[in-house]
């Protein structure tokens, strides 16, 4: 092997061409195993082992600065920096981070996870590099789904006028996650079809240097052109058209399904095989939407770039016809996009991951929220979890439901959110956010008849004394479960409420609470700080009921447990009535 | 006067060029006159006046949807849509407000102030005229200035790729609210220069048709090329070549100043009157930057385009050299570029608005506090004010508070400000905020010399019992006479602390308070919801201290006196009083 001889980039600068493309076979070879087995990346990063060996050939990181947007194509960057038994020996599988990771390696400079971060990223660094009279090269790696992004665009429009080294190689794989959408894609076509020689040229239009390669997967082309950027005193784009899933022909003819897979994959015979099909939040909301669009002309679904999260699959899209808008990776954009359509008499349903709905917060309160949009959001997976710091999505609750006028609604079962749903899309009054539980689906059998229009209205589930538990969306069966194990072990009979309105203070129930409970404590399945329970804690906080708030702590957590996490905050219901019971026996004293 | 004929656009159509004309003439006198009598935004209104009268001869609102970007230039389109009093007659000077704003006019579609939106917001509006086979002219006029904001560009690539009509007005004034940055103001330069001819063409890269008016105050040019693409049945952008300030000279040779002017800029002969220097938190500031960059060559200051709020005007920009970077409307650049710059060891100071602050959450989040990287923020007009809704000031707490990592610091006096200022700027552990304050500069005389590495460790300022008042930032000098006036009516010495730090809770001192006092009162220059207070409630939630919070409440105001607002929150000291005797008379039940 090939890979025997190398371990940091220093090594590659020994081997032949031929031997650099036998590495990247095994290379391949070896992502192709590793992802199959545990998950992940897959398409991505086979489309960019030859750019990554040649960049690592020609560039000499750490001095020179490499940055990964998103970073989830840097396997091969690990590979070659160190990190290799992480995809050689399955007992390492899960060492290292699928994104780079400073506290993993120099080679990696930034936590990155989030797209379109890096040509920014690469112009501070490079103006760090200039006052310090430094002279290594910067280069971003970027793809051309991130481009799309108006952190990339802005960060594009700053980098061409650096008057010193900045080099942005441009990933060019022709689809984002799912295809690509806007009309700059059609540019990347026509400088793909005319081998970089068209006039008109976006990159040279924001006023860059420009070259372009047209085997992107083909190493010696890539070390050629590298060559020639190296050292460059000004901005050049570098554009390399490559092929998403290289080397594996089921994930180059399946793009999308192969951007990310689910462990063993590859193992399942797709065509033999049933899949069962069990109801869950998303096909209970794709059922509504199917029928939702067939009976009305003006409703519409957009969502920015992640249709898979949603279980929007291509078929579904299809169907959806011009009733279904994929803005690209551009969630400032789909908001403004939706708020316009809401107010122009649509009725728009806007998909989006908690994680990413961080990615437009002005848009939410300018031109949603303070132009009282009657947009209807859904944020997806909120929640504790143990997913990668960089794709927390704990953040939500304070980032939406402080803003005015806007309606967040926190369904704990099927028919309360298929309710919801549907006060949420046929009103007209508010911008309404809906937290489609991140937990398995909970049914009740019942319609809920709810009008929701009355806000701020929270459900008293069963009405007991001394202790009142208020949990909310994917956590009231934690409250549920906390009322039972407190009447086990206190003898407490809980009063039980489930507040469906994150937005709002149900003023009449919590001052009616005060008559016969001495403590009442909120649950939420995200962060404390800026979140539900804190306002139930100022509303009391006059009175003598005390409140204790359940969730988590404000930090960024990186693939911590779920159940460790829940251990930490106290999110069992036996560390639950463990702390009611400390603090009634303070009430006592 | 040809304006006592014209009420509403359609009045417009039965007038010659000549009278166009003339009528622009006497819209430029009544735009001078007024806004020099109440400030506002001049010289964008004087170079948009023809293009304005143009579009509403050519197309036919409210039919027809123009949406104005950021809306500052929308005075013409005010005086031409009924509601010319407001520039006609000085008793109606203050009834319209400056932007656009549906509660006036059916003839203003959004309530708009922040940049960058309007493409967006067209699209959503000619999509929903889609659903519903309407066949209205959709029109988006946006300044070459906000053209570099990310939900601009996100917008424009969506834009292009909508198959019926959207047309992108493009006000090329080769201004934004200061000089233009970035490399796409070199190829509008090249469209100037070439009649629009330049085969390299911004818009025509993203995928637009496109149209050059080279005399862009021109009644006749433009009403032609606005009837060239009318009812086009595709994405054009219409780029127009106008001149900010049209018409006054000293707006011509001052597009800066003449931007947005005070009342009576005009009358004021600058030769001869002396400015009297003053200081406050900008001058100090500044004195500050000026020293630290001529003995550091690794500090830095960024900001986005709105260099005047921070009172960094051109000489003083010229001065700071390459130590300084206006990186244009570009928010999220911003935070990513800044965040580089300290990873990779220089010091960056980034100035930013309360408002404008809400343009990047997400790059605060990953780009900065995920990567820890020690920028340092100032916040400045964060505080409760009688701004427009669009321009509130009141949400950066919640905001940039809740995320992890970052330490946000509320100073009350230009020594506490001046050593946080220096503390920040020379740690390398943390990303640090200061809330510059928005009152008056308050100097105590005496050097700060905390060390603030030692977070979240609140002052004591003076020690008295039963009620403790914890005044931050703006509102210590409201916690102070709150502590007077209590004594007076009371007789009660409170006792009353700073904060510092907004972002984490001084435990040790909170437990102390409990021993012998029966009220925390927490005072903040902001919205309560997710704000400061709440966490001090949260605090106390399981003991038996009783917590006050005053701040703002979650509303958008808009242009309300603050005298009114302070009286609605409680935010005097004499209301704040009687809401401490009500608590502590409801303890003693």
């Amino acid at each position: 092997m090939i890979l025997d001889k190398v371990n940091y980039p220093k090594d590659l600068k020994e081997l032949t061409i031929e031997e650099l493309n036998t590495l990247a076979e095994e290379i391949r070879a070896l992502i192709i195993k590793k992802v199959n087995a545990t998950g992940g990346h897959m398409a991505p990063n086979l489309g960019i082992i030859e750019a990554t060996i040649a960049m690592h050939y020609v560039f000499n990181a750490p001095e020179d600065k490499i940055i990964f947007d998103v970073s989830h194509q840097c396997y091969t960057h690990k590979i070659l920096t160190g990190r290799k038994e992480g995809f050689i020996n399955p007992d390492k599988y899960y060492e290292y981070t699928g994104y780079t990771a400073p506290e993993e390696s120099i080679y990696d400079l930034f936590k990155i996870g989030h797209t379109s971060t890096a040509v920014s990223l690469a112009v501070g660094s490079a103006k760090a590099r200039d006052l310090r009279n430094g002279s290594e090269n910067v280069i971003a790696l970027v793809g051309d789904g991130s481009l799309s992004g108006g952190e990339a665009l802005e960060g594009l429009n700053n980098a061409a006028v650096l008057s010193s080294n900045i080099i942005i190689v441009l990933n060019d794989n022709d689809m984002s996650i799912a295809e690509n959408h806007g009309g700059m894609y059609d540019n990347l076509k026509l400088l793909r079809e005319t081998n970089g020689e068209a006039p008109c040229n976006l990159f040279k239009a924001l006023g860059f240097d420009y070259l372009y390669v047209n085997e992107g997967n083909n190493i010696e082309s890539l070390i050629k052109a590298f060559n020639i950027v190296k050292d460059i005193n000004h901005p050049v784009v570098v554009h390399i058209n490559t092929l998403k899933g290289c080397g594996l022909k089921v994930a180059e003819h399946n793009k999308e399904a192969f951007h990310w897979i689910m462990p063993h994959t590859l193992d399942i015979n797709n065509e033999t095989e049933e899949v069962e099909i069990t109801e869950d939040y998303n096909s209970v909301t794709n059922d509504y939407i199917w029928k939702k669009v067939q009976e009305d002309s003006d409703f519409i679904v957009v969502n920015a770039a992640t249709p898979g999260v949603f279980g929007f699959n291509k078929g579904f899209r299809t169907k959806l016809d011009n009733q279904y808008t994929d803005v690209g990776i551009a969630e400032e954009h789909a908001a403004a996009y939706t708020s316009a359509l809401a107010k122009m008499g649509a009725k728009p349903l806007w998909a989006v991951m908690s994680s990413f709905v961080q990615r437009t917060y002005d848009q939410l309160s300018q031109d949603i929220c303070l132009n009282n949009s009657p947009v209807t959001m859904l944020v997806y997976w909120g929640g504790i979890s143990s997913a990668d710091a960089t794709h927390l999505c704990i953040f939500d609750i304070p980032l939406i439901s402080n803003i005015p006028n806007m309606v967040y609604l926190a369904p704990t079962n099927k028919e309360e959110y298929l309710a919801m749903l549907d006060w949420a899309v046929n009103q007209t009054q508010y911008p309404a956010a809906i937290r489609v539980p991140s937990c398995e689906l909970v049914s009740t059998g019942v319609e809920d008849k709810t009008d929701y229009s009355i806000l701020n209205k929270y459900k008293m589930v069963s009405e007991g004394s001394k202790v009142a538990i208020i949990a909310m969306g994917s956590f009231f069966e934690l409250g549920k479960s906390v009322k039972e194990h407190l009447k086990s072990v206190l003898g407490t009979e809980a009063t039980l409420i489930n507040p469906r309105f994150i937005t709002g203070i149900d003023e009449e129930m919590l001052e009616s609470l005060k008559q016969n409970h001495e403590l009442v404590i909120t649950l939420e399945d995200g962060v404390l700080d800026g979140g539900f329970g804190e306002k139930i804690s100022r509303f009391y906080s006059d009175s003598s009921v005390k409140v204790l708030n359940f969730g988590a702590k404000k930090e960024f957590t990186d693939r911590i447990p779920l159940e460790e996490l829940y251990s930490r905050y106290h999110l069992t219901k036996e560390l639950i009535c463990e702390d009611i019971e400390k603090c009634l026996n303070l009430c006592k004293i």
